[in-house]
Order: structure tokens, then C-alpha cells, then sequence
């Protein structure tokens, strides 16, 4: 009796949902295996990726996902566990090198009390210890004899260094310096694992011999007790409070009251304090700023992860979803056929591929600069380390930002879905978002960015003869400040030599205008995202040249078109600056932008799929590979713990008296 | 022996930030008690409100401000503990106005199980039921010997109703329907309150009566046992798992199994099923109509508590922060001196101000139409709410989205401790998120908005003899497309008549072109919140012209111009289409803009202290009223269950046999 026949659909939507990705991947047009070698490396290169996901998948503890359902308190306690069957895992499979560890650790999918020990902590010993000091000291952490955080934001001061107030005097007569907070706001504040897990931490302080300054300093500071991991005599420690993500991780204060350590705990690599109190730096060490440059590029990779995955849960789920008819009777759409949700997803695919080939370009670029360091050092090494430098500022500026936007945009285009916790976007934005103000705000990097773009223009030096591979940092400053757009049909927006020089006539400019109002923080800023963004295009580009298939190549240039006329039209009124697009130019490119969606849209889910993001990484249920998403969403329900019970406790206390009560 | 006195700062950072605030207060233009009036409405309603606020933090349950802590289940707990506390608390204090009770419920803090049942059930009983219905029912529910929830969001649809897919037969040898969920997607998905709070619910269905389809119509339909609150039999009820925000709130899914109800639990306003099945259905109530935009008007007053409570927060957390030297030994900045930072919050503050004057004014319309209604309907009328409805759709789209967007800008502007929950930022997001997405995402919103004025444009009717109050909602069909702006100065940029021709200029440029490209979702997109803008800088500007005290105008008048500028900077493209602007006066809009931030800096603080909101609300260790952040931080990181103890449980099971282990 039940008129199941009648309604619409034909075929459950449950049914329908799978059918609907298998033949979205029918109409691709080229091959997904080509792709999955240009971002993941070779066959055997995935095969072994595969294998780690597998293991960690199976590992009782690492392969846990519940993370949704914990406070901070539980969530600290499970990455504990974590932490622990990560050290365990990499020993049994004996994994010990750093890139093997961090792919590793990205699988993991929680950020983990111990991710300071590892990316901070251990660096910091390597690099600024002497060698002395690194033999003693490194081989215990290593073999998490002890676990240390890295104690350098305090609750007055974040990014600027030279505003922290803890202060390390040396007493001679002792050969200790004694360690201080002197204000409320000289806590220390935000070190991750500094409440709970390390019992060292490597502290900076401001260092006095003799009531003199000596500038802000590095020691290594034991916190707690080795044997019963109590805080010791003089420090005190907790935790900082619930965090938008990194409920695992048990950010932390620390308040220091005159605790001594022996002289030998500074790190003395590049400042001494002989046992005397004679105090003496010599000059800084490039090394220093090479790790920020790897840092800062690393973070590129880090945005080419994210926003691929959540590009990954989005499309495939918009191919999935039905919704909407254009007309009684018809079939409903798929929602990846509006055009509102195609804008919305396509540039984060792009942004995907742009971040993973800006990444590869970069990177090799700092290896390739890092290896001639190994000889002589001249200017022009300086300055082309300098180039970098400010570049991966202004990129890690400029994608951060983008990333944890496009998170959000990808979210709302999810519509309820999005909002739940079984997606996982909400998971991966609260975690993400911490990168945009971490390693550098936005203000901070962009103005470095520009103050040194800034010193190129004004006092250009010849280019150094070190190769700098394909990649011409500073040649957007020999553009032509006065030209204007040469394309004279819409089509010609899409060639690559038109878009290409848009964003360095536009970077130009901006840099021009950015240097006649000095004060200007915003046209600092400005200046900074738009040399970014030509960055990013160049290298997008040259991946895209480079790719070996010529089916792939061609998707990928048309995904390409697609980024450069987004980003055109995000920031039209700065290419329309000094009319270097023309009106109808503008116009056009709104038109050219939203024909490349037509003309990408075929490709979409395969373009997604090229990412080679498995199942267990994308921890969703509405972005699985099968398209299984309604399925997924029912069995991702039965795991939330207030369904073990029907009528729940708070029902007697609260809801009973309230039903029964006549008002 | 410590040199506490060498340091740059003579006074403690945490003693001075409060100073810092107390400065700008001082330093401030005009009085805030005037700008609190024009928020808040007389001292006399001031008080009243001050009082309720004082009678809700005292209350043991509903002052309780930890929702930070807890996960899902917990949060859900402790949110029918505030359900039972708010009941009561409203019938101690005998409040019963629908408005006090939502004046009330806004000051709860947390989404409660039961907002569903006060804001959509109760309601949908009003107007849905027919008198004998309503007469029965609403008592019951008022009483809350009935509590309810709304099902009408499936699995496999949201905002489609059209496409639910749960099915009604019709009985007629019993007279009861049978309610049944065909497929999986039919399962309801979604509903707040539908998993474990209500035992009712009100429930869409696809009606059939012999076979034929008679449309989607609503269902009372019992769910739980009135005594042991069990789940009754062929329903299945759970909850669908954590969200972003809500935690509180038991977001439900419900299948059904050949459910049978009575005939009469049919909502039978609007449509009827006699006994013997005889369906008929009179024409829609305008009813409906009106709820559906007074729902629309009243995002508009949410979005203006939010923005107005985030950029209090990052404002005054700007005022007390220093960070950063401009060079040797001199004192750091306050934070909200840098440019980024003015240029980020100032835009909010004015974005504060104009949600409240567009819902004033769009608010007094509405009723205003409403009023009318009383009389005779006439085509007239029909075309003025039809305005309306379109225009609020309008509204809430763009609003929602701005404020979402902004939240998150002021959030990164707080740097880490905007990541912190300490700052509330986090969970003011988390909640309000939401609102892009629900009562009707920007897609389907905007392109009923854009439909409907693209049928004014082509079938032109004369404006009706009612009166519309001050605000002429279509008055932009009759500006000139051809016009260029008018501007000969930088200065120039900032008078009204320039500003307001600007935003309807460009609305109606941006419809003419949705209209020539009738297949761009996208142009639809973009005419509708082109529009929106153009009533909200309408509605702002009438907001300050009406404000009696001239100090306070002057004050408001400045952000209105910068609230305009910045508009014009954030789609400059647009403003640029066809040269509407010239390049130099797209190059002096930024100009002015930036000035207006030096003009509007003095008063920053005045102006979010003129939204009136307390400590308790803003319920942020950063943004309290006088300024004693860094001691509400520290104060604030006590209640952190995880500092109970200070070596955890994990350490034990987890952590010492790693620090022990010789690997």
C-alpha cells in the first residue's frame, strides 16, 4: 500500500549516490594513475605510502578517528596513548628518517603531545647546541629519555622576540644562571606539551652577566622530576585551557620563581658565557635562517595536504548529493552541476595543485641554494638566500590564509553536512587555522616580504651567477609598469604568456605604490600577497609544463587558466589598477572564468582523485572514494555515545519534572 | 639581584593594559550613554535589561559559562539542566512576552535541547493548526507537558522540501495515516531537540490519499512515551553526532515504520483529509508569508549581537595589547595602532552598527506591512511584501556571510589568544556558523531574491499608495546604468549622495547583467547581494541621520562612510564595471579609506562600549570591559579540569614507560 514506486527516483539515493561517482570517473579524460604519479611519485613510492597507511590504520591506537567525541581532558589523555604507540610503531618498523617520521605523523590524523619534541624541540638542540652540549643531550632525546617543549611565547609577547620579559642572570660565584619570571605577563604561555608531557623544555630568556644585557638567549630547562615527573621546586605548570583544535595537545604556562641551572644548560652555539662571565657572540649562523626558509616552505606543503583533502570531501560529495529540480518531473541535479558550488570548488582544487607544485618548485629551489652553501658564501649567495627567504614569508602568508578561508567556503558548500563533525571539515579547519597565526602572523611575514622586495627595487644588484633554477624570484621588478593587458578577444585571457604577466605587472605595481606610501602597512601587505600570488602562478605553471602525459597536461593547464582567472577576479580592482585591464577586459574575465568551470567540470572528481587521499586520511563520511556517503553518515551516528542509551540520566532529573509539572 | 627595573616597560603590562583602556575612553568624542540609548533604548529599558542579565549570571545553572570543557554528551547533559533552569526562572520572574523570553534566552549564552521547541514548534502549532487543533495542542505545549521538536530536514534534503521523501497514507477504514520512511535518505536528519529531548514532533510528509499524491503536508506526531519517555514502537530515534557548535543541542535522526496516527493529528490550517478522504486545500495563507520574513528580519538583529560582541572583544583586547617597537628603547605600540589591525576591526564595528540600523528599519517596515494587512489585501500590498520577502532573503544572505567571515578576521587578529576559548571567539564562531547555512543557504536565498527583481525590472509596476516609511527598497530600478560617479575630489568620495548612487548604480548594473546572462547562477548571485549592500548602507545612513545627539552623529557618520569605502574596496571590480569609477578614483577610494581609519581610531573603543554588551555576555578573558586581560587569562586557565592533578593519569600508563625505556 506504501507508494514507494511513485515518488521520483527510481533508484533509492543511497543506491544512487555510488553510481554517481562511478560515472563521473567514466567521463574523466584522462588517466588518474598519470596524476597520482606526479603527486605521490612513482608506483612503488605509492605502493609504500599505501603499506604505512595500512599499519597505522590497524594500529589500535593510532588508527583511532573518535576524536570528535572527547573534551580536552579526554582528547590529552588518547594522545598520550597515541604518542606512545607512535614511538612504538616507529621502532618496530624501524623508522628513522625525518621525512619517513613526518609521513608517518601526518597519518596519525591528531596532533600529538609530543609534536613539539619532535619538530621543536629536537631541531633546536641539533642547531643551537655546541657540539659538546649536542652529544649529551641529543641521544637522550632521541630515545625519549626526556621529552622537552619549547618555551619561547610568553602572555605578553607572541611573534616578537625582543619583548620577552623572562630574564636568566648568571651568578659566577655558583657558575649558575638563575632563571625568572618577573611579571605576570613573562609566563610562559601556548608551549605545546609544556603543562603535561615534557619534563625539559628549552627556555629563552633575556639574558644579564653582571647587570648587563645580553640579549634574548636559549637554555634548556629541566621542569619536572625524571623519576616521578612531578614539577620541580620553583617552577610551576599547567595548562593553558580548551583551544579551537589541538585538543590533544597540552598547551601550557610556566612560571619560573629564581630557579637555577648550571651555566653548562645555554645553549652555546652561538653565544657563550664562559665560566667567568665573560660573555661572547659570534656572528649568527646561516643555519638559523635556513631553517626558517625550510620551515616556511614546509608550510606550503602543509596547505597542499589540506586543501586537497578538503577539496577531495567536498567535490565528491556535491557529485554524490542530488538536490534541486529545474522543472516538474525532472530528475534532481547533481549539486556539482550549479555553478555557484563549481566557483566554490574548482579554484580549491586548483589551490590544491598550485600549493603541491608551488611546494616542489620551492623546495628543490632552497635544496639546490643550500647544497652551493656548502662552499664558499659570497653576497650574492646572501641575497639569493634572501630572495627565498622573503618569498616563503610572503607564500607561507598567502596560502595559509587562502587554505583556511577556502576550508570554510568548501564547509558552507556541504551545507548541514558540513557543519557535522562526520564530514570531517570541521576537524580539519580547527586544526588547520592555528597555522595562519603560527610561525609568523600575516603582518609580520608580508611586511618582511615587502621591506626586502622594497630594498631590491631600490638598490637592484646584478643577479648572482648560482643557478636559481627555473624559478626568477625578482623578475616581476623588470616588467613594464605601464603596460596594459594585450589580449585583444576573451580567449587570449587564458594564454599563459597574458596571465602571467598580469600578476607581475600587478605585483609591480603594487610594489611601486607600496614604496611611495611608506607608512602604508596595508600596501605593505598588499604588495607582499600579490608577489606571492605571481609566485604561486609560475610554479603552478612550470608543474604543469612538466607533466609527462599529455591528457593529464592539458587538465591541468585548463585547471591552471581557471586558478589565474579566479584569482584575477578576486582581486579585479588591483589589475584594473591604472586601467591595465580594460573594463571589457574585466568583464571577459569573469566570462572566461566561468566557461573554464564548464569546461573543468567533467574532470572534476578525477582531478580529486588525483590527490591520492585515501578513505582512512579523509576520516569522512560524506567524501569517501565509493560515494557510499548516506550509508556512511547512518553507521557514523551509531558511534556517538549518547545513543548507547535511550532515555538518557538527564531525562529523570531534568526533562521528568518539567513534563509532569502543570504550569 | 634580579634587574626587574632594566627592562623597557616601567609598569607591568598587566597593570597597564587596564590604563590603556581607560585612556581611550577618555580620548573619546562623544558620550557613550547617548550611543547606548540609540542601541539599547531608554535608561529605563537599559536597567530593566541590566537586571535581567544580573538575575541570569546568578542562577546556578544558567550563569554557568564552562561549555568549553565538555564534550557532546556532557554539553547535552548540561544543557537539560539549563532547560529545566530557564523554565523556571521564567515562570519565578513570570516573563511570558515572547519578546522577554527571547531577550532572555539570547542571554542564556548556549543553544539549548529545547530552542527548537520555544522557536519552531510552538510557533508552526500557531499557524499551522486549525482552532480545535490549536485550542487542544498549544496549552500543552506552553505548559511543556508536550515538548517538541520539527522534522522536516531529511537525510537525503535539506532546503528542498520538495524532495522529502517520507510518505502519509491515508487510511480511511481506520482514519489514521500511516507515516512511513521508504528509504534511507527518508530518515528525518537533523532536527534539534528530535534525538532524545522531544516526544513530539512536528513532521513533514509526502501526503497520499488513494494513491494520489496530495503534496507535503505536516503531521503532530508522538515519539516518546508521555510516561517513561521511551521511544515508541516503529519509531527509531538517535542522535546524529557531534557538530561544530550546538553541542548542547541533540540534533536528531527518526525512521519510521508504518507509524499510524490519528486523522486529526493532520496540521489542517492550510489542507484537510475529511474521514472519508476527501483532501482539499484553500489558497496558502499570507501567514506564512510573513513568518518566513520575519524570521529573514530577525537573522539581521542576530547577526548584529554577534558582530557587535566579536568586534568588542578584538577591539578592546587591540587597545590593551602592546606588541612591537617602532625602534630602539622606545615604548611598544598598542595594537590596534597598526594599520592591518584598524583596517581589519573597523570595518566590524561599523558592520556591528549597520546590522542594527538595517533590522530597525527593515523591522518597522515589516510591521509597518503588517499593520496594513489588517485592511483589505490588494495587489499592491501583495507587491510590497514581495519586496520585502526578497529584499530580507537578500539580507540574510549577505549578512550572514559577512558576519561569519568577520568573526574569523577578528579572531586572527587576536592572534594566539583569539585560538584560545578564553577569548570566546571560538565558540561565538562555532554557534553562529551555523546561520549561513540553516533558515536557507546564500544559493537558494539569493536567487529568489534576484528572480524577484528581475520580474520588477521587466514588468515594471507603479509603486503602491501605502506607505513604505523612508526606505524605498526598489528605488535603485530607477538610477541611471549609464551614469560614472560623480566625484572630482578624493574628499568627495565620502559624501552620501556619492556613496548612496555608488550602491545602487552598481545594483542595477550588476541586475541588468544577471538579466542578459539568465543562466549564470553566479550574476544571480552577485545582483542580490549587490542590492542587499546597497539597502544596508541605505539603512545605516537613515540610522544616523535619525541619531539626536550631533557628536554621536558626527562619530557614526564617519563609519558610515568608512563602512561604505570599504565595501567599495572589497568588490571594486564591480564599482569599476563599465568605469563607473575611474582608475584614480578607485585609487582614492582606497586613499580615503585608509584616512577614515585615523579619523575613526580615537573613538574605536567608545564605539564597541556603545553596543552595550556585559562582561558576562561577552564572556572573554580578552575583552572585558576594564581591560585586566592578562589576570582573566591566568584566572581563567585555573578552571582547566586538566590542572586538578598535576602529573595525569596518562603519565603512568603512556608516557613513563617511553621516558624509562632505553630504546
Amino acid at each position: 500500500m506504501a507508494p514507494s514506486s511513485s515518488t521520483t527516483q527510481t533508484m533509492e539515493l543511497a543506491d544512487l549516490a555510488p553510481r554517481l561517482l562511478k560515472k563521473e570517473r567514466a567521463n574523466a579524460t584522462f588517466d588518474v594513475e598519470s596524476c597520482l604519479e606526479v603527486i605521490l611519485g612513482s608506483p612503488a613510492a605509492q605502493a609504500h605510502r599505501k603499506q604505512l597507511v595500512e599499519l597505522i590504520q590497524a594500529d589500535p591506537n593510532l588508527g583511532d578517528r573518535d576524536m570528535m567525541y572527547r573534551n580536552h581532558s579526554e582528547s590529552y589523555a588518547m594522545g598520550l596513548a597515541k604518542s606512545n604507540a607512535f614511538v612504538t610503531f616507529l621502532n618496530r618498523h624501524n623508522i628513522t628518517d625525518k621525512d619517513e617520521i613526518m609521513a608517518a605523523y601526518y597519518l596519525v590524523g591528531d596532533v600529538l603531545p609530543m609534536v613539539v619534541h619532535l619538530t621543536m624541540f629536537i631541531p633546536t638542540l641539533e642547531t643551537q647546541m655546541d657540539d659538546a652540549q649536542r652529544n649529551y643531550w641529543l641521544p637522550k632525546a632521541l630515545a625519549y629519555e626526556i621529552i622537552g617543549a619549547y618555551a619561547q611565547t610568553e602572555l605578553g609577547h607572541g611573534s616578537n622576540i625582543q619583548g620577552i620579559e623572562t630574564t636568566a642572570q648568571y651568578d659566577h660565584t655558583t657558575q649558575e644562571f638563575i632563571l625568572h619570571s618577573p611579571t605576570l605577563t613573562s609566563r610562559k604561555w601556548w608551549p605545546g606539551g609544556l603543562a603535561k608531557t615534557a619534563n625539559y623544555c628549552v627556555l629563552y630568556a633575556r639574558l644579564f652577566v653582571e647587570d648587563v644585557d645580553r640579549g634574548v638567549q636559549a637554555f634548556l630547562v629541566p621542569i619536572r622530576d625524571p623519576k616521578t615527573h612531578e614539577t620541580l621546586p620553583g617552577v610551576s605548570l599547567g595548562d593553558i585551557g580548551p583551544k579551537i583544535g589541538f585538543h590533544a595537545v597540552d598547551n601550557g604556562y610556566c612560571v619560573l620563581n629564581q630557579v637555577r641551572i648550571p651555566r653548562q644548560n645555554m645553549l652555546m652555539r652561538f653565544a657563550q658565557v664562559a665560566p667567568d662571565g665573560t660573555f661572547s657572540k659570534p656572528p649568527m649562523d646561516k643555519l638559523v635562517y635556513f631553517t626558517m626558509v625550510k620551515i616556511r616552505v614546509h608550510c606550503v606543503y602543509y596547505c597542499a595536504r589540506v586543501i586537497s583533502a578538503v577539496s577531495t570531501i567536498a567535490t565528491r560529495f556535491s557529485a554524490a548529493r542530488l538536490q534541486g529540480t529545474t522543472g516538474n518531473g525532472k530528475p534532481e541535479n547533481q549539486v556539482l552541476d550549479y555553478e555557484n558550488q563549481q566557483l566554490t570548488l574548482f579554484p580549491l582544487i586548483a589551490l590544491g595543485y598550485a600549493c603541491y607544485f608551488t611546494h616542489n618548485v620551492v623546495k628543490s629551489l632552497y635544496e639546490q641554494v643550500e647544497a652551493q652553501f656548502h662552499a664558499d658564501i659570497g653576497m650574492e649567495q646572501l641575497y639569493l638566500l634572501g630572495q627565498l627567504h622573503a618569498s616563503a614569508s610572503g607564500l607561507k602568508a598567502l596560502l595559509t590564509e587562502e587554505v583556511a578561508d577556502g576550508i570554510e567556503r568548501a564547509r558552507r558548500a556541504c551545507g548541514g553536512h558540513g557543519y557535522s563533525a562526520s564530514s570531517n571539515i570541521p576537524y580539519i579547519f580547527q586544526a588547520f587555522i592555528g597555522a595562519v597565526t603560527f610561525e609568523g602572523t600575516k603582518d609580520v611575514l608580508t611586511q618582511q616580504h615587502t621591506q626586502f622586495l622594497l630594498k631590491c627595487l631600490n638598490n637592484p644588484m646584478p643577479l648572482p651567477d648560482v643557478a636559481v633554477g627555473s624559478l626568477d624570484l625578482l623578475g616581476f621588478l623588470k616588467a613594464d609598469a605601464h603596460a596594459k593587458c594585450s589580449a585583444t578577444t576573451p580567449q587570449q585571457l587564458r594564454e599563459p604568456q597574458v596571465l602571467l604577466q598580469a600578476f607581475q605587472v600587478r605585483a609591480l605595481k603594487l610594489l611601486l605604490r607600496s614604496d611611495a606610501a611608506k607608512t602604508s602597512l596595508h600596501h605593505l601587505t598588499q604588495a607582499s600577497l600579490a608577489h606571492a600570488e605571481s609566485i604561486v602562478l609560475s610554479c603552478f605553471y612550470q608543474g604543469v609544463m612538466a607533466v609527462p602525459d599529455p591528457k593529464l597536461q592539458a587538465v591541468l593547464l585548463q585547471l591552471w587558466q581557471l586558478y589565474g582567472l579566479w584569482r584575477i577576479q578576486a582581486n579585479l580592482g588591483e589589475f584594473r589598477l591604472d586601467d591595465y585591464l580594460s573594463s571589457s577586459q574585466g568583464a571577459w574575465s569573469q566570462d572566461q572564468l566561468l566557461e573554464l568551470l564548464r569546461v573543468v567540470r567533467p574532470n572534476a572528481v578525477a582531478l580529486v582523485d588525483g590527490f591520492g587521499i585515501s578513505d582512512f586520511e579523509l576520516n569522512s563520511a560524506i567524501g569517501r572514494y565509493d560515494g557510499d556517503i548516506y550509508r556512511a553518515l547512518i553507521e557514523r551516528a551509531t558511534h556517538e555515545p549518547l545513543n548507547a542509551m535511550d532515555v538518557t540520566p538527564g531525562y529523570h532529573k531534568w526533562l521528568k519534572p518539567l513534563l509532569t509539572a502543570k504550569l
